[in-house]
């Protein structure tokens, strides 16, 4: 009965949180989405804020759970990339509210707060700037700006949070795929390798997050 | 007087857009930031949402101007396409504010803003998606999604209002010249023939946001 409000306290701010921003979302928001009073709503969360970190650290920490799972003992980098887009993909394009918080709202958290979230926001892109460093080393990537390509690659993929539906055209493999093409043909990849298997990307996703996609 | 007043509401509007949201910006954060009493701002704007659609409706006429100039009379659709990709990453890397608000807060506008704004968002997004298509007519871009491509694209395009800092290492003609070899790179298109002007690109941008970059 407890885990239940505490849950569905969590499931409504992060809807919340997404549609309307953390500033733009009030406690009597969260209560009536939680179907809670206001008063009781405390027994379920801290501040809001400390509710807006748990979600964001709970996201990346997912982020990187699958990312390591998914790239252990794999060393070729287009192999490592692949895995990494299409964890990427997937993740954005089925946990739309949650991606959406991590990626707008860390200039509503305190420096404290902050501090910890962008330390794992910057392990997880570490891993991204590794891998695209280890192909140029390896002559399979091509790039000026390494940094630069990393961060508009990750900006393309994160973009799927916006716009993907699952009663589109696509399935998610499909949409995974199609990222790791674009993804390997930004980086002047003409020889992409080993192929990523999607049907084993998507259920470490489905583990990492406890859901059926 | 009446205009100088009218310019700060506005301006203090797209930075508080920008960074708290729509929803998270109150009528009294909007006062304090234009230097207004809340009765006295009631002069100078009308409805909140008036001055968002307001702010919208004329960045994306910017970008639509901006975009006609620069491809009056260019048949390359190459050419074409690297001059709308430079005027896109030129445009969001310089005005961050205005261009986030537009891409972020959509879904705060009312049913009848939403049309107007979201038919000239379309409007502006068939420009990319024309040129793609010519470029997979004539055989010089190779794409087996060219919607989901323009999607992945103008995301990517988008994210430098996200990071892009002019204090950084990066011009804005580097970064617009190494976001047009992306998207070329991504619609398989090796030989990119003539490349954009890129101080006329700067030049257009800052006749139609009458500004200096």
């Amino acid at each position: 009965m407890v885990v239940d409000s505490r849950d569905r306290v969590r499931a409504a701010a992060v809807k919340l949180f997404a549609d309307k921003g953390f500033h733009g979302t009030g406690i009597r928001d969260l209560a009536q989405a939680a179907k809670l009073s206001s008063a009781s709503l405390y027994h379920y969360m801290g501040t809001k804020e400390e509710l807006l970190a748990d979600i964001m650290r709970e996201s990346l920490e997912r982020l990187l759970a699958a990312a390591a799972l998914a790239t252990e003992g794999v060393e070729d980098p287009r192999l490592r990339l692949g895995k990494l887009v299409a964890l990427h993909v997937i993740t954005h394009a089925s946990q739309p509210s949650e991606t959406r918080v991590v990626d707008n709202e860390v200039h509503a958290l305190s420096p404290a707060a902050r501090k910890t979230i962008v330390g794992l926001r910057d392990s997880y892109e570490l891993l991204w700037s590794e891998v695209i460093d280890a192909g140029i080393d390896a002559g399979v990537f091509h790039t000026g700006q390494p940094a630069v390509t990393r961060r508009a690659l990750l900006e393309m993929c994160s973009g799927v949070a916006r716009w993907y539906s699952p009663r589109g055209t696509l399935t998610l493999d499909q949409l995974a795929a199609h990222y790791a093409e674009l993804v390997m043909r930004a980086l002047g990849c003409l020889d992409v390798g080993e192929q990523p298997d999607l049907k084993h990307c998507r259920t470490l996703v489905s583990q990492v997050w406890s859901v059926r996609i």
